[in-house]
């Protein structure tokens, strides 16, 4: 009865988990139900409800783009969008599933013929359609009774099947629709030729046990493949995933970074590697692709991977305490159940108010600067001093502390002598500067895009060509006009070897700021280019 | 056995759960375990775990702000540092602990006496003291054999017991100790006189059903209140709280927005309403204060709540699609579980490609400007080719789309004829505009702290005082000094009634760009002022 199609992407096995070397809790193992199945489909929705993120507009080529990552990473099915929404959504989808080469690609259709002509148009074979079944959506939104939306449901899915679509169903808000009903529900629709059933806890208020007798339930009545689809409004999503999964389901919906309606969907991220790292299911994701699909989501959608986000976020394999830098730099299975590399991101040692002179030593290393350890114990409290005060301790700051504690900051080897910027209408933003390099004073100009760009280009003028701009950060303007920004620089010098520098400074005046972060970054590579 | 004290808060009952008015599923009821207390006891760890999270660090002031506003909210016991880290640490602790007036406030100690006596010294009663028990931290981190863990946990209990502390004990990494010794550590330190015991998922690495049975075999030979305290690596910290709370554990630990090492801390938003609007198990937390205290620790970490975040973050309540828009009109428990009134935040119709009239109309409405049902439809059209673009869709943009369809925006009333600012080195930034106001010429001349601040302080001298800058936001800086910047600015007019108007700009020119955003607002102000 189950279209086969729909789980081809299965046949293959996720190669990238070596179980001896993931340190999860062994308490997993001796709740390993008998129900539970081997290997689950995954149906990733970023692209559908994942875009319904409040705020996030994807440009048809950005979601190819987005598509593609997940055909590359494994999923089995792509559900690309709501076709019905608009002609933009119909092209996008279109241009999905000519792009896409192993996985499905489905569409998001209401329980109505016109919805499911207009997915058939964008050449999809594949349709997930849904209607509402609880009793608050029946009365409030739908206005219909219980033998309409069955009617409905029956109706749509004939048609479907009727026109080869592989056709996946959803009770929407399944878990506060009414148990018996619900039931009915399953058995009407598998009677119509439905090829996978969906569980949506579309408002996220259902908890995990609670989600396994559900599941249970459902099983009873159930002979095609059971899928759940779970939001995060109670934090919940992935436990609920894992839940149903443990009941027998097949297949999970899930999205990148989370993203979704409201606090979102279950992650994909999460769910896969808590399958796989607890009770050994297995999925075609390959998990080392994950990292930079989440960092591609993330620019493409405008939102941001929070730090502390599971998995994939700057913190998730990030340690500033002392007590786990100490256990890390020992063993990482001490603080991390498997390594950042399963899953394609970085580990991360941090400088803070809990930073132990491990990390210190290490950070340092990085940036070529040694110390004698009296010289790491100065710089750790000096750090705990500053981060007491409310005061964060990046790279720059620290190359900074390091230096000025090894003593070799006394002599300024480049110095800002003059500077000035003009812009306005009708105006091209100039600026000049004078520097003084190892007491040689040279003037230089130079027009740029904006004021802050005219006056880089004027030190670069001066100092030549062999420097380059790498990075360009502004941060913490907002507010009024007269709040103050910060802006870090990070500067490379290509002559011969390269060496890079980072410079940092705040202040009012965006291109005074700039400006005095450029100065930084420059002493300090002239400083170190005298030594060598 | 148990101190007292650590339960009085929970003498009082969480009053703002109207059971009626809460829409979860109804299946969560259909698994109330017996074991399940009626009453949990909350330890909030914003301030000690919360704080190790990298990158974060508070001032001694800000952590007393923090504890306040927990204490405020009805927690029962704040941990409020790691008194043995620094002596700024010891610094933050007291004065937490002298200006919080009804939670009880512990303090974090390894298992030994000198962390034990420097806690003492800051004032504190209640100890949370802890040593890992898992033969991964015994061989990697901590070189101990298990007699010896065993034996450093008693003496530091009754070290702690001897000075009058209420002692509560972790066994770090509990989730990965084989379950023998840790129901022998579990005995010994009932035997030591230890109040309370936490169960820490250190690295986050269980699963909820594993959980369960977990909690439920160390309830067979635990006497006092078990504590849990989960991570989120998996995104299961939640669910794992919940898990033990229904084996029977009476207290949980948790974090203001999810903040901690690594992935974070079980949320305490996301917890504490799991458990209230799941399970009915109460706590002596005010639920209306939880929205202002995300906030406030939002503000001072410096680490933004994710738009995505269960409850607090800014889409919790957010709406954009049609279909979700149309049923919240209808009745907010479509695809709401309950008010955002219950935690203290706001609702929030978003415009964006998966916009319906419904919300077009509702969103102008809230900036006075009426609509035909024709121009909606023709506004509804626009955001969605826009957002099939990839072009999201703020207020502004919303403004300025229903102001050009309405017709009114033909002719300029403010126009701007000259501008330019300079600023350098020993300069102060200034600024001189010409601007027609409805055919008349006016030029004036400003200073500022910064050339945007000079520019827009010119703008304002020529408009006249009752003109202010309600808002400035800058974003989308970011790679190179040449990228584009966005400028949205908030105006608002205060002569008589008071009127408001948003401009938006995108440009190279940080400076040109502010003046557009604000000519555009003011343009469109004035605008309004003729039709009045």
């Amino acid at each position: 009865m189950f279209d086969q199609r729909a789980t081809e992407r299965s046949s293959s096995t996720s190669p990238h988990l070596d179980r001896k070397r993931v340190y999860t809790s062994q308490y997993n193992a001796m709740v390993r139900a008998e129900t539970l199945p081997g290997r689950v489909m995954v149906l990733d929705t970023t692209l559908r409800d994942g875009e319904q993120t409040p705020g996030v507009a994807l440009s048809a080529d950005d979601k190819v783009r987005i598509a593609q990552a997940l055909d590359d990473m494994g999923v089995d099915v792509i559900e690309a969008g709501f076709p019905a929404a608009s002609s933009g959504e119909q092209e996008a989808v279109r241009k999905i599933a000519s792009s896409v080469s192993r996985s499905r690609v489905c569409g998001l259709a209401r329980c109505n013929r016109k919805d499911i002509d207009v997915l058939l148009n964008c050449g999809l074979d594949y349709v997930h359609t849904f209607i509402a079944t609880s009793d608050i959506h029946l009365k409030h939104k739908l206005k219909m009774d219980r033998s309409q939306v069955k009617a409905r449901a029956i109706d749509s899915i004939e048609y479907a099947k009727s026109h080869g679509l592989t056709v996946e169903f959803s009770c929407e808000d399944a878990t506060r629709t009414d148990l018996e009903f619900l039931k009915e529900m399953h058995v009407a629709v598998q009677g119509a030729g439905v090829d996978k059933i969906n569980v949506p806890d579309t408002v996220g208020t259902i908890s995990p046990p609670a989600m396994e007798y559900l599941i249970k339930e459902l099983m009873t009545v159930t002979r095609v493949p059971i899928s759940v689809h779970c939001h995060d409004d109670f934090g919940l999503a992935v436990a609920n995933s894992i839940a149903a999964v443990r009941q027998g389901a097949q297949q999970v919906h899930v999205t990148v970074n989370g993203l979704g309606e409201r606090a979102g969907n279950a992650a994909l991220e999460e769910t896969i590697l808590a399958l796989m790292a607890f009770f050994d299911v297995e999925t075609s994701v390959d998990t080392r692709k994950i990292g930079p699909a989440s960092k591609l989501v993330s620019r493409l959608t405008g939102y941001p991977i929070p730090g502390n986000k599971a998995i994939v976020g700057a913190n998730a394999f990030a340690h500033e305490s002392g007590i786990h830098v100490h256990g890390v730099l020992g063993d990482p299975s001490t603080y991390e159940a498997f390594g950042p590399e399963l899953v394609g991101v970085q580990r991360n040692i941090v400088i803070g108010k809990h930073t132990g002179a491990h990390s210190v030593k290490e950070k340092l290393g990085e940036y070529g600067i040694d110390l004698t350890d009296e010289q790491v114990a100065q710089i750790v409290d000096k750090v705990k001093k500053l981060a007491d005060s409310g005061k964060g301790v990046d790279d720059a700051e620290l190359v900074a502390l390091a230096s000025h504690i090894v003593g070799q900051r006394e002599a300024k080897n480049v110095r800002l002598k003059e500077f000035a910027v003009f812009t306005g209408i009708n105006t091209t933003p100039t600026a000049v500067v004078s520097i003084e390099v190892n007491g040689e004073k040279k003037t230089g100009t130079s027009i740029g895009i904006g004021p802050v760009d005219a006056a880089i280009n004027a030190i670069k003028s001066v100092m030549g060509n062999d420097i380059s701009l790498e990075e360009y950060r502004l941060s913490a303007i907002t507010g009024g006009s007269d709040s103050l920004c910060e802006v870090t620089v990070r500067v490379a010098r290509c002559g011969g070897k390269k060496m890079m520098s980072i410079g940092k400074a705040v202040g009012t005046d965006i291109v005074q700021t700039s400006v005095d972060s450029t100065m930084e970054a420059l002493d300090r590579l002239y400083c170190r280019k005298k030594e060598q």
